[in-house]
């Protein structure tokens, strides 16, 4: 690969464009032309840099960095999920949903694809997700063969997807704060 | 529109062909082509009896019949939401799951889309668990102040969706009565 003359901002601020387009129009209909367009750069830049489409889709999405939940820790389940809300703000959520449906359809044809989707908005939530329940296990705030234990990414993924599907909207910090609390700790025993 | 020169077995194999297609590539690689192909009709017959890919697309959704929700009532919502499942095998299942996927994207792009969706795939379930839900308040099951009430499509869209996302599988019926005995009747008290 040629080296690069893209200065580390630059490449930053490309990968943001790509996952703005990627939310707007989905995968499918995102072409080089189009990031090229938006970027103000050239297609053969474009494919220098990256090689091809999927590639540069799965950098993009691999440089944007996810929220870390380990670092929370605040005493109680319900403190900790509160204080994750409070480092994702509305437009951030409306962002990762609206890339989540600009994938759909592609990450099943694409294993890459797939793949860099779990790694940058699935699994590091799950991970953090699973410290914080390990702690609740811990402090004796959830019993530890609580069935419910294993379905939390199911609960909240349903939040996401559902508040689209059904309400034709995005989700926000006041919608989850009421789902969590009809629902998510109900089912914890919380 | 010219007089159809199809039988209703014809077009309800045609419009069966195009659910499966939509499952399989997603709405945006569904080509008129790959439809005639399939079908081995031709694409003159396709144009001159829907007009345009989106039209076929929604009356293929619309032909399909969902399950009916509103005549199950076994006296328990435990009881009505094992007799829903006995009504959708696990084929079934799969298929709408691979449907929604094959929508995803497109469905917000084109409203005529998103309203077929709706009215094919949540709507009739919404009513037919709001139904469902109304009984088991009725027979005091559940409490008619219960907030989780309201997210049940929450949290059955979530099983589904976070299945594939999460696990890399379709749902089945052994998983969805797990999930509903961890989560559902915990979050509705019952």
């Amino acid at each position: 690969m040629a080296r690069s003359r893209l200065t580390p901002e630059r490449e930053s601020e490309l990968y943001s464009a790509v996952l703005d387009l990627l939310g707007e129009v989905g995968y499918e209909a995102l072409t080089m032309d189009a990031v090229a367009a938006r970027t103000r750069s050239s297609k053969a830049t474009l494919y220098r840099q990256w090689g091809s489409k999927p590639e540069l889709v799965v950098k993009a999405l691999r440089h944007n960095k996810p929220v870390q939940l380990a670092e929370i820790d605040t005493g109680s389940l319900r403190g900790d999920f509160h204080a994750v809300l409070q480092r994702t703000d509305d437009c951030q959520m409306e962002k990762n949903s609206a890339l989540m449906r600009g994938l759909g359809q592609a990450v099943h044809s694409n294993p890459d694809l797939f793949q860099a989707l779990r790694e940058l908005l699935i699994e590091p939530e799950l991970t953090g997700l699973g410290l914080m329940l390990q702690r609740a296990v811990d402090r004796g705030e959830v019993r530890p063969d609580n069935p419910a234990l294993s379905f939390l990414p199911h609960m909240m993924i349903g939040a996401f997807a559902a508040r689209e599907l059904v309400e034709d909207r995005t989700v926000d910090q006041a919608f989850l704060i009421d789902y969590a609390e009809a629902v998510v700790f109900p089912a914890l025993g919380v």
